[in-house]
């Protein structure tokens, strides 16, 4: 598992390293986050993100949490103290782990195990969402072109399923793709 | 705000109760951790439970984790170790906030803040999620009750549509219980 640490003064660094190799963890890439920062992530690839701010302002704040929505990664953010609001924002910049002033070694590891498993709870959650709506999608798309199979060959909806099936078969495409070209052919040939 | 706390030792209850005193919550609900946990939980309604667990062994956790699945209510969990297994477990059983060796006066309130906020997080995508299968599932059960109508009554796909919207507007239920009750229906008066 490598590790990406994120920590803009060197303070705590040794704290957060310490933590890690004493829990078995030594892939560890040390990310400077003040310049480059986004591009330095995404060529070290880590499986998660550890970043630590002592007295970030809100503004820096506010640039790690643009970089937790962009990078689709657990990431575990130490900080010194929080309000409710910046809390709030933390969790929806999905930050998996939040942790106010509670930087020790012996809870680093914890810490990013929470990490790991509440962004893939998360992101299952996102993934079946998404799976749910996209079969909503072409659900809707599949039963237009049904409607104009219908009425165009005067057949009926089993017969006109069957023939977007067996063409999508043929053409190693989608169903919905190939209900999609008939929508968009029946809107040039005009009515019937 | 109502908090319920469930510890079942009382050696670092006033820690919690400080805390969350200090941060001007008051309204808080002592609940005994060891019998008629979850019928008092609903008693009490809480915006959110706060449970503090020293040296739990595995089958402790198993059960608080069990009741944090039963209970649809954002809770903070402080334990005094864990391990990446028991972690996942947490995560999985929906506990919004699980704290490893972290109990500390100043960081009850960001922990319950937290809590909250990824509850709401999580219960929103759920909501989305259940809301996109409903109307998947409605969509199945529309459609097969449209291809009825225009079989039977030999009408095309719009009329087929308003005679179900109607009818649902008629009786003043969803056009899916309408399609429903067709398909029931068809399913007894056998084929054409």
């Amino acid at each position: 598992m490598r590790i990406a640490i994120i920590d803009t003064s060197t303070t705590r660094a040794a704290i957060i390293s310490d933590g890690l190799r004493e829990a078995g963890l030594h892939d560890l890439v040390l990310i400077d986050g003040t310049r480059g920062m986004v591009a330095a992530l995404e060529k070290a690839a880590p499986d998660v993100v550890l970043i630590n701010l002592e007295n970030p302002s809100r503004d820096v704040l506010e640039e790690f949490f643009a970089v937790s929505r962009a990078l689709a990664r657990p990431i575990a953010m130490f900080v010194d103290q929080s309000d409710a609001e910046t809390t709030a924002a933390a969790v929806d910049a999905g930050v998996s782990a939040y942790i106010v002033d509670g930087l020790a070694k012996q809870r680093i590891k914890p810490v990013i195990d929470l990490a790991i498993r509440r962004f893939q709870a998360f992101a299952r959650l996102q993934d079946e969402l998404h799976e749910a709506r996209s079969a909503l999608a072409d659900r809707t798309t599949i039963d237009r072109a049904k409607v104009i199979l219908m009425k165009r060959r005067g057949i009926d909806e089993p017969t006109a399923y069957g023939l977007l099936r067996a063409q999508a078969m043929r053409s190693n495409r989608r169903i919905a793709e190939i209900a999609d070209a008939i929508i968009t052919s029946d809107a040039l040939m005009g009515d019937l």
